[in-house]
Formats: C-alpha cells, structure tokens, sequence
C-alpha cells in the first residue's frame, strides 16, 4: 500500500518512545515528517517510560487507596509528556498544542484505574487540525462526570489512540512501538518469523501471546468496532517510512478482514506459558458436579480456559482436568478445596509445567484439516497433547512446557510460515 | 489570641512541607487537627520541593520555550502533591478531593509563568466544604480563557493560598512553612531578634528582605487589598498550635494596621545584601540630563532603588549616585554606556560592596525623630551613611557591606527591640 492515502492520521508513541527528551526528539521527527508530508496529525502519547511507576510507588507508599486520586497522580506524567512533545515541535516551528483529557473533553464512566470511554468530542481537536496545529494528546486518560480525572489501566495509550482516530474519522490509527511489527511468531523462538504486513483484527486478538505486548486488547476490540485500522510500527528502526513515490512495507496494519487479500489458511503461531493444569482424581461421576465446579470457580472470577474429562472406567469416578492462568491456580485450589464437602474426589494434582500453543487464522473458516495437520505436526516430534480447545479461527493445545520452542518451531514450518532462507 | 475565632480558614503548605510522603502524613496531621476541631478548611500545596526544579529542567533540555507548554509541565507538580495528601487523608478516613485550578476554575490572564488572577469561582469549593470534604488544591496555577493550564511564578501558591481564602469568605489564610513566624530583624545576625505577634501589610511589605523569603509580595498585596488576614507558622515546630482553652502565640499574625494594638514605632530591622552601586562621575550637570538617564533606565526594566547627587562644584558638573539590584548592574552599565554620546561624563564607577538596611513601623507615621535616631546610632558606631531613602514606614540607608551586621544588632537593640536576655 502507498502512503499518502492515508491523509488523516492518528501517531501514537508510547513510553519507552517518550523516555528522555532526546527520543521525544526522535518522536518529533516522525510528526514532522508526515505534518511536512502534508498530512492532517494527531498524536497521542504515553507517559516517559519509568514515570508511571514512579508516581505509582508514591502512591502505595500511602497507604489504602482512593482510585480517584490515584487517578490525579498517575495522568499527570501524559500531561508533562505530551507537553514536552509539544515543546520540541515548537522549538522546530511546528505548530503543536499539548491536550489534556480534560481539555478534549474525552469522557469516560467513573470506573477509576480502569475507566471505559463514554464519549470523545472531536470539536476542539478539529479546530487545532484545521487551523493545521498539531494535538498531542496526553493518553491513557479522560474525566468523569464529576469533572474527575480517570485513567484507563495499563496500555490504556493504544486505546486512546484508536478512540482518538474514531473521533476524527481519521483514515489510520498509527502505533509507533520498539518493534516493527507483528510476527508469524515470537522471532526471540522461531528463527524463521516474519513480519505480517497484515493482520485481521480477530487474528490480532488471537495472537494475544505475542500481540499483548504489542496492543492493548482493548484497543483492538475498539478499533474493530468501527473498522479504524492500525498498523503496528516502531519508532527507532531506520528507513521504516516511506521514500517518495515508493511503496514500501511499513509495519502491520491491523484490519478488517475484507481488506486482506493474501489467501493465508494460517497467518501465525502464538503461545503462553503462563497456564497453569489442575486434575481433579476420582471424582464423584454424576450429573451436576461439573457444573457445581465450574460455577463456583466462575463465580469468584477464575477463568478456566480448557476442560478435559475422560470416559469413567467404573461408571462411578472420573477425572477431570482444566487449565487456568498460572496466577490463578492458588484461587482455584482453595475453591475446590472448599467444595470438597460438597463434591467427592480423591485428591487435585495440580502442574505448572504446561504451555499452550495455538495456531490462529480466519483462513480456517474455510479450510478444513488445520487441526489434524496440527495434531499430526505434533505427533511426528513425539509431543503429546494434554488438551484441546478451538474456536472459528484458532486450534490451541496444551502440551508439556520442555517442547514449547520445539512445537513452535514445526508448526511454523508445517504451515508454511517460514521466511526464505 | 483565641484560634476558635476562625471558624473558616485556608491553610497553605510550601514545598519543603511536601517534600515527601513522611512530610506529607505531618501536612496531613495539621489538616486533620483543624478539621476535628470544627473548622471548615480548604487547603493550597505547593509541589514537592525539588520537583519543579526537575520539571524546570526537562523544559530547558529542549530549546527555545513555549511557555504555555512550560506551564502545562511544571503544573504537574502540584496536581500530584494535590493528590498525594487528599489520598493521605483519605487514608485516615478523612473526606478530601484534590482539585486543580481547572476544575474551580481558577482564571488567570494568558501571561504564562507569571499568570495574574482574574477570578476565582468559589462554587465547586464551598459544594465540597458543605459536604464536609476537604479540598486540597493545586496552588501556583490557573487556566486562562483559551482553556490552557496559567502558571503565577515561584512562590505563587501563596498568592493562591490568598486568593482562595478571599474567594470563599475565609477568616484567616495561615501559612505552613519552615519558619514559626517573621522575626523583628533576621535571627541569624541579630541574636536577640524576637518573633512578632502582629504586623501590618504595610510593615510586611517592607520587610521584604526577610519577608520575600517567608511571604510572596504579590500574596501579601493580595491580602491588603481583600483585607484578608495571614498568619505564618511553622509545619515542622512542634507544640506551635493551640491546645485546649489555652491562648497560645502562634507563628506571625499579617493583618489590617488597625487590628494591631501594641504601639511600637519601629516593628524590625530588614536589610538587603543584594544592591549594587554605581556613579557616573563629571556629568554635564544640565537640566534634562538625570531624566535622560533615569527614563532609559526605567524603559528597560533597570529598577533605581536610591539617588544620591551631589552639589556641582564648578557649576557645570556633578557627580549621580545610584543604586540597582545586583542582578540588574550589568544591564544597567550597558545602558549607560550606549548614552556617552548624548550625555557626557568620565566614567562610571560600580561597587558591589554595599548593603541596605531599613527601619521599618508603621508607628513612624506619628512619631517624629526615627530617622535620627537611626542616624546617631550608625554614626556612634563609625559607620558611614552612603545613601538614604525615606517612606512614610521606613528609613533606609545604603552603607559598606562589611558593616552590615554591626548596623543592624546596633540599631535592633536602639529601637527596643532585643528580646529579654
């Protein structure tokens, strides 16, 4: 894709691209280029990398904590940010105004630390573009009702960013990050991963193992919702814009699947080491028991992700099998041992050294066989599958954690994933 | 007298008061005493000490300033001080809301880093205070009509401490700093200097040089305007409040000249360090020269304290003396330098070596022979009176600055002033 057809943008740059005044300085390079470029600008920013947790040890060392103000401390390293952005761009004569959540206004619900939007008014920020000045936006953060500052959580910058870009009908939300894409898989493990140069936005909320840490999933799942792609970009790389008059592969765009022409059944192998495996042996096989534990677990906010139960041998026990995120598994096992009471089993074995792997693409819809090639893949390399689950464009398994790198690895090469050598 | 007279009061804590959140928990117990006692109270803070200074820093790292920018960064400061000691009370069980002069509103003009207040909405305030809420406000700041974060200069948050007490009808505006009052002459050179009880706006004012480190100016003229009493305390002495049924002198009561009984002619001995001299020797002594001088003086900014000039001899040239604040001395050389073409003389002469000190009480005003008194006693100890300049309050004299210690435990202890030894 060229460029220049995107003639609204959103930039968005986050901390470790903000650190020190000399790579904000690097950030006023990139604006300057596309604001010369003639392009319409806003660009959203996060606090300096380390500011955050800097304001938020002052906080704790308090003591009990009202979120409210704990809200008013931590926004304001986006305000001295966005700020000296502002400053830089000045010093360079690029009209550029510092905004504040407040100032735009950008509303959200009262829900401090973790504040949805309710509503960005695009007015003020239109007037600074128009008369071609420059908004850099403070992310992460709006005002409630109350007029109170709210901040969004962690990551919160990306979902300002899209919020910001659907306010203005931008035509691109860009996310400028230290890395310069999103990969087939994690390149620190599968020597042969490739940048995607684009991804749907299902798969992106898909590949939350590797994509996580590049986008917020909320800012995804926003940008989804009103169809505002982004494209993953990175801030320090050399030569990752665009030459004039020259179409060059800049980052991933993140977009609907519409726009995505190449004919990939599977466009990535993602995967977590952070599960965590609990078998519950003997218990009681009649109706109502799964249920009874499942509730109870749901009910205190334990996600369980995968459920295995095997056929009884007696008609009387069973085991069963799930796996949950490793920080819950101390949750979960209380709950049960709660339960014990009330449902009959032998002992819970539980085991940390699991790992998933998932094989995602919106190609699967209408292939059939990912699944066994997956299974086969596998079966080949000698690794066995603990467990199971899949939905419309994902085939997760839960294997022993010593083959992680070894199943990622013949999974990217099984499904033709590897780069040229 | 009886603190319980002041039943609404705005309390002011300076930098070095917030300096951290061990500092912040002894604000808190302050806040917390007067809450508890019945009062109705709202509270100014200055950011914590050393944090400007940083912020100040990251500005100047970038070049040429924008100072609407400026003000955006280094307001952060008292938002997260603000938020800090409304969550520290908060953590107490004590009803607090940090506000920011945004959220008053708090309107200033657009002068950026030396903002002048044009209003103060007391709405928002006295809703909190009805509801028995503590607002803990961001001093030092503002919002101008465009909707851009106003800074007052340093020191401004007293002038906010001031503004907010005459906004909501308060009954005294007490100021929290390192000092448990003002003191008759500077304790460090006069042994035997005393705290005084009360004094006028007048007398502050012209204190200056001990004042300006305890009071911001503009706060003080602020406060004569409104007729606003301050009262100046220590955060840090202990046993410096009010126990139960008990009157207890307290810190520096400033206040209406008529509110202040005793009958002291002479209220301290201030002095000035900071003066620099200079003479321009064998001046045309013509008519129209010394407004030559002066005006060009003033149209630069360069503020003449004392003039001094003496008879012409020869009837065609003189002698000009005059003083200028030190920082100012280079300025005013070049200034001169640039007029030897339209008046002449033979050069000039600059001291540094000079120091001022003044006579200040309102009791002058209706006792005659103060400055005589003050002359005698210089002249008993030798020491030459090289420029003297009256008001209405104070009598001040320029000498050589080795003497200035001498001059000022001479005059301190000739106007009654010692404490009892």
């Amino acid at each position: 894709m060229i460029d220049k057809n995107y003639s609204k943008i959103v930039m968005k740059f986050g901390g470790t691209s903000m650190a020190d005044i000399e790579k904000i300085s690097k950030v006023a390079d990139h604006v300057e280029r596309e604001f010369k470029n003639g392009k319409k600008v806003a660009v959203v920013v996060s606090a300096m990398s380390g500011e955050t947790d800097r304001l938020i040890n002052l906080v704790n060392a308090i003591g009990p904590v009202d979120k409210s103000e704990r809200d008013a401390v931590i926004s304001s390293g986006e305000q001295v940010s966005s700020a000296l952005l502002a400053l830089t761009l000045k010093a360079r004569n690029i009209p550029a105004t510092s905004v504040q959540g407040w100032q735009i206004p950008l509303r959200t619900n009262k829900m401090h630390g973790s504040a949805r939007i309710l509503d960005v008014k695009s007015k003020y920020l239109d007037q600074l573009i128009t008369k071609n000045e420059i908004p850099i936006i403070a992310g992460f953060q709006g005002i409630t009702e109350e007029n109170r500052i709210s901040t969004f959580g962690r990551g919160g910058s990306d979902t300002t960013a899209v919020a910001i870009a659907c306010s203005l009908k931008a035509d691109l939300c860009d996310i400028y990050t230290d890395v310069d894409g999103v990969y087939t898989s994690d390149p620190r493990i599968v020597e042969f991963a490739q940048k995607i140069s684009k991804i749907s936005f299902e798969e992106m909320l898909e590949m939350a193992s590797q994509g996580a840490k590049v986008l917020q999933t909320r800012s995804v799942e926003l940008a989804m919702s009103y169809n505002m792609p982004i494209r993953v970009r990175s801030t320090f790389a050399e030569n990752n814009f665009e030459k004039k008059n020259k179409t060059i592969n800049i980052g991933t765009i993140v977009t609907n699947e519409d726009n995505i022409l190449e004919d990939k059944v599977v466009s990535g192998i993602a995967y977590s080491k952070n599960e965590a495996k609990i078998t519950i042996q003997n218990l009681d096989d009649k109706p109502g028991v799964a249920a009874q534990i499942f509730g109870n677990l749901a009910k205190e906010g334990v996600n369980v992700d995968m459920i295995v139960q095997n056929i009884s041998a007696d008609g009387k026990h069973t085991d069963l099998t799930f796996t949950v995120q490793e920080t819950e598994l101390k949750n979960a096992k209380s709950i049960l041992d709660n339960l014990k009471s009330q449902i009959n089993f032998h002992k819970l074995i539980e085991s940390k050294d699991i790992a998933k792997v998932s094989v995602i693409g919106v190609g699967m819809r209408s292939h059939a066989g990912v699944a066994a090639e997956m299974f086969s893949t596998l079966a080949e390399k000698g690794i066995n599958i603990q467990a199971i689950t899949t939905s419309e464009i994902k085939v997760s398994v839960i294997i022993d954690s010593q083959y992680i790198e070894l199943a990622m690895r013949a999974l990217h090469s099984a499904y033709g994933l590897d780069k040229k050598k």
